[in-house]
């Protein structure tokens, strides 16, 4: 059985995750922090990892694009899943007899709208995780507290979904990077996430980009961050759609124009039914 | 006498920076959060705020930019501060003594390595701000806590610094915009912010920077974000060095290439001895 290391608890959305990847024959090592996940592949702790990279309303992690780079460990794919929020507490319990909703920052956030409207006078309370804050209320046997999670948090610990789908926007995915000790050896990989260090001359971007428009390779994603030691400068991670071999010749070529490149994975593209 | 609203409380980073810009003849309106910087500036209760938008080691504060598009409020200016954290706490107090330390999650990691190897034994305590937690020891009147804050912190609230330049890293540069109501005429602008949307053709940024290219204008800061209400779909924001005409050409050439342009702001560039 794999063991796969993810951030958070059991029944968290990374758990979805890890779930829609390797399937339900998975030891679950459950972690505190990215870092940590990251940790447990290094130490052998896991065979696999499931993080989180980007939020369609949210954005980047920044913090995972750093230990990606920091870790030298490859994607070997990526899951994407849709994030439906649900109010979860003990059964026969109305809205009106809530007083405190426990979650995750970013999921008190994105039901900013229910809260206001459905729970005006109920305290917020910020925990660590979505399915650890039900795993709590669970523990503190108060009718009068809920939380927000997974449908996934409340199966796994026996709770009540008291409202189904409370986030604010309906177009909520996370996509969530599957990452191993060795890369696969996968003829369909499509996708390629790569970072460059253009050398530190105007119009070195411009020109690492114009190696993709001359391969005709379409780039899905570029996110800058701090290089370490080097004030105000940036290095860029760049999603793009390639097949082997064009992608070996998209790193020569980048590395002709003067870029350091590291390859990060080259992986099969999620494939989902996901609209905007 | 002006009104300058701030994220914090008074001697806190962003207190450092109104300081630097506006002078002491400030009076400072403190907010618990970015979004009620923006609001305060919007029903005016504030003539100018003073926002962080990029540390040196952290990278961009993503929450800033999206208020920036949002609240469509010029940039004026922008400052640079070098950040000193310092441990303040009671005179008297020996490093061995202390049992606790408070402070903004980010300030903590920051100092993580004096942390670890000084003082090793004592609890680490998220408050939401540093120069508040400096508040908040002098408050409880306990000889073994001490908080990380800066020097005005220190001075505004009349407690020891006990340690100088505790941060893990010398090169600690936060990066604060100045946002008014109304943009100023400044003949000294050098450095243009805007957002830009390109259609969603393979190669639509390549064509984008081409105009930066075919101007000579450096590129100094390039950063993603998604569009709300489009799946994956990104915009991204600019920082350039133009001058006026310069500036007015670029956005004419990049709305011939298919972009929506939003200029932030045309603004002197912060002029400082920060080097890597």
């Amino acid at each position: 059985m794999k063991k796969i290391a993810i951030q958070g608890e059991q029944g968290s959305f990374h758990h979805a995750a890890a779930l829609s990847w390797y399937g339900d024959a998975i030891e679950l090592i459950p972690c505190f922090t990215f870092k940590d996940v990251f940790k447990a592949l290094q130490i052998s702790n896991a065979d696999g990892a499931v993080v989180a990279i980007e939020n369609s309303l949210h954005g980047s992690i920044n913090e995972v694009y750093d230990l990606l780079l920091a870790n030298n460990l490859p994607i070997i794919g990526e899951v994407t899943e849709r994030i439906h929020q649900c109010l979860i507490g003990y059964s026969g319990t109305h809205l009106q007899d809530i007083t405190a909703v426990y979650s995750h920052p970013v999921a008190l956030s994105q039901c900013s709208d229910f809260l206001e409207t459905k729970l005006p006078n109920a305290d917020r309370r910020e925990s660590h995780d979505t399915a650890g804050s039900v795993q709590y209320i669970k523990k503190k046997h108060n009718k009068h507290h809920a939380a927000i999670a997974s449908k996934l948090a409340a199966r796994l610990h026996g709770m009540t979904i008291l409202q189904n789908d409370i986030q604010n926007r309906d177009t909520n995915y996370t996509r969530f990077l599957i990452i191993e000790t060795a890369a696969s050896t996968n003829g369909k990989a499509n996708k390629a996430s790569l970072v460059i260090e253009t050398d530190h001359q105007p119009g070195a971007l411009y020109k690492a980009l114009g190696v993709l428009e001359r391969q005709h390779v379409n780039m899905t994603k570029l996110q800058s961050r701090p290089i370490q030691g080097k004030l105000w400068r940036y290095m860029f991670y760049l999603d793009i759609e390639a097949q082997y071999p064009a992608v070996e010749a998209i790193v020569h070529d980048l590395h002709a124009t003067g870029c350091k490149v590291t390859m990060l994975g080259h992986y099969p593209k999620a494939t989902s039914d996901v609209h905007a």
